[in-house]
């Protein structure tokens, strides 16, 4: 029996908590991760050892695992003892491992999941050395992911340095070739946008003859969708593909309770508006759990996702 | 569905050899591995990270993988950068970080087969740090598992330093609900009847419902078992537990290439003649491949464990 193919393109936190509510499901699926990440840890894995950094693959890796909690702890460990080794934690050394034995950061992924209790294949979009471009409504450019998400004037677009960078091996022939596209959720320009700047990605999503789902953001996040509505981001994403990329966008329609709006609003964020997007079909459920943060419940998402597959794809 | 209960006990690469066929089929598997290694990388292991010597629980972990090579790579590789952890091979780091994010060596153990692609599970026979003596036939007492097998007299005796420790969680209760037990193959006295030193297995065993295979060596090896035939290695099984502790012997039966025999004999092992144990039946097969050593075919040997499942233990 063929299973159904999902590829989930995006980054962060967002697609880990995607993935970790699909894994529960039959199917076979694939993460597509974006590897423009400047965060403190990864320039020095990039100088020390030679690899891409590993942050979001390593928490993608244990989103998939069959016993998250114990992968988790096993990756953050850090050996107690002196050496050049030891600030290191044992994700990053397994990684490195990984790529040492498998001639390249690719290989090395992949291999991972072989060896590793995992539902499902991650690949990192490109295996190029990218850093993130804003140029902003005020004529400014930004430069990297971190910096970006503190920009005070809108984006107006994105750029990748170097520019369109090779897809990694996979990539295109995972999106030509699956049943379910998914966009997000997560950072709308750095986390979701930054995958369709690398090289063919555009045209493989366009050659798919999958079903298109964004899975749009619950909050807005400051510094990069001040004031978004949905259609805003449908905006935003198209304006760096192109219109129709989507078939349909998944949306939160459950109201937030009043003590949380305050917290987020202290914080710059307000809930995302699920206005119209005339070209979509907009599919609206609750889909946050009641918690102190507004964010995507694994599970609440993945049925989602999987209605959708059964009413809008025709896939049972 | 109820899968078939296999429990292997034994140690080193007879162990390994065995696990590598059995993971094929559709059952449940667990390995139970002595853990008495005095060998060179075990005491520095013991000494500096203070866990159980953990080659052999590795290479059934590596055995029972579902992507082995890669797996056999990735635990052998050694980082080359300076350091204290760099002597050690990244899979005894592997076991080391699990061990301290785990609470003990044993739930180490269940968790590394837990986050790895393995299919099958592995339990150590006892937790304790425990030394092989052998009393020879000429009086003397040689301590330590790698000089009991450069013995020049024959064995009559092994006893555990310190004498029948415990058996680690999980043992004896899977010892108890199998339905197949396999001893071997493998070392006589130091891998297979070692196991029976440990406090409470041989009562688990006669209390256990299991079909009981022993897989004799092929070959006789030097210092262990000069000259035995089939039914002295019986015999000295018999001796360390109680007559009738198998239902079945699972002996080679074809002819050894006259040029390896030669090969064997320069270092002082000929072919284990499958004479008569009247107490047992004797299941004869071609149990190795031709190759450059006379060693159990993993395949052929579990067809022939399966085989015996069958038919013997009414198993389908």
């Amino acid at each position: 029996m063929k299973k159904l193919k999902i590829a989930a393109l995006g980054g962060g936190t967002g697609l880990s908590t995607l993935l970790r509510g699909l894994k529960e499901y039959d199917i076979d699926l694939t993460a597509i991760v974006n590897v423009a990440d400047d965060g403190g840890s990864s320039g020095r894995i990039r100088n020390e050892l030679g690899v891409l950094p590993p942050g979001d693959i390593r928490n993608c890796l244990t989103a998939l695992s069959e016993e998250e909690s114990l992968m988790s702890k096993l990756f953050q460990y850090r050996f107690p003892l002196k050496g050049s080794l030891s600030g290191h934690s044992f994700g990053n050394l397994f990684l490195t491992a990984m790529s040492a034995i498998s001639g390249g950061f690719d290989n090395a992924i992949a291999n991972c999941a072989q060896v590793l209790a995992i539902r499902g294949r991650v690949l990192p979009v490109t295996l190029s050395n990218v850093v993130i471009e804003a140029e902003l409504e005020n004529g400014a450019h930004i430069v990297g992911e971190s910096r970006i998400s503190k920009s005070k004037s809108k984006i107006d677009k994105i750029i990748l340095f170097p520019s369109y960078p090779d897809a990694a091996p996979d990539v295109l022939k995972t999106i030509k070739e699956s049943d379910i596209l998914i966009f997000g959720p997560g950072s709308l320009y750095t986390s979701v946008i930054v995958n369709f700047l690398v090289d063919g990605v555009i045209e493989a999503i366009k050659a798919s003859n999958a079903y298109k789902i964004y899975v749009c953001n619950i909050m807005t996040q400051p510094g990069e969708t001040d004031g978004f509505k949905l259609s805003d981001h449908a905006d935003a994403i198209e304006k760096h593909s192109y219109r129709g990329i989507m078939d349909c966008i998944a949306a939160n329609s459950a109201e937030i309770p009043a003590k949380l709006l305050q917290k987020y609003k202290k914080h710059g964020a307000i809930p995302v508006i699920a206005d119209k997007a005339p070209q979509y079909k907009i599919v609206k459920r609750k889909l946050f759990s009641d918690d102190l943060y507004v964010r995507h419940d694994s599970a609440k998402l993945a049925k989602t996702i999987m209605e959708i597959a059964k009413k809008e794809a025709r896939y049972d």
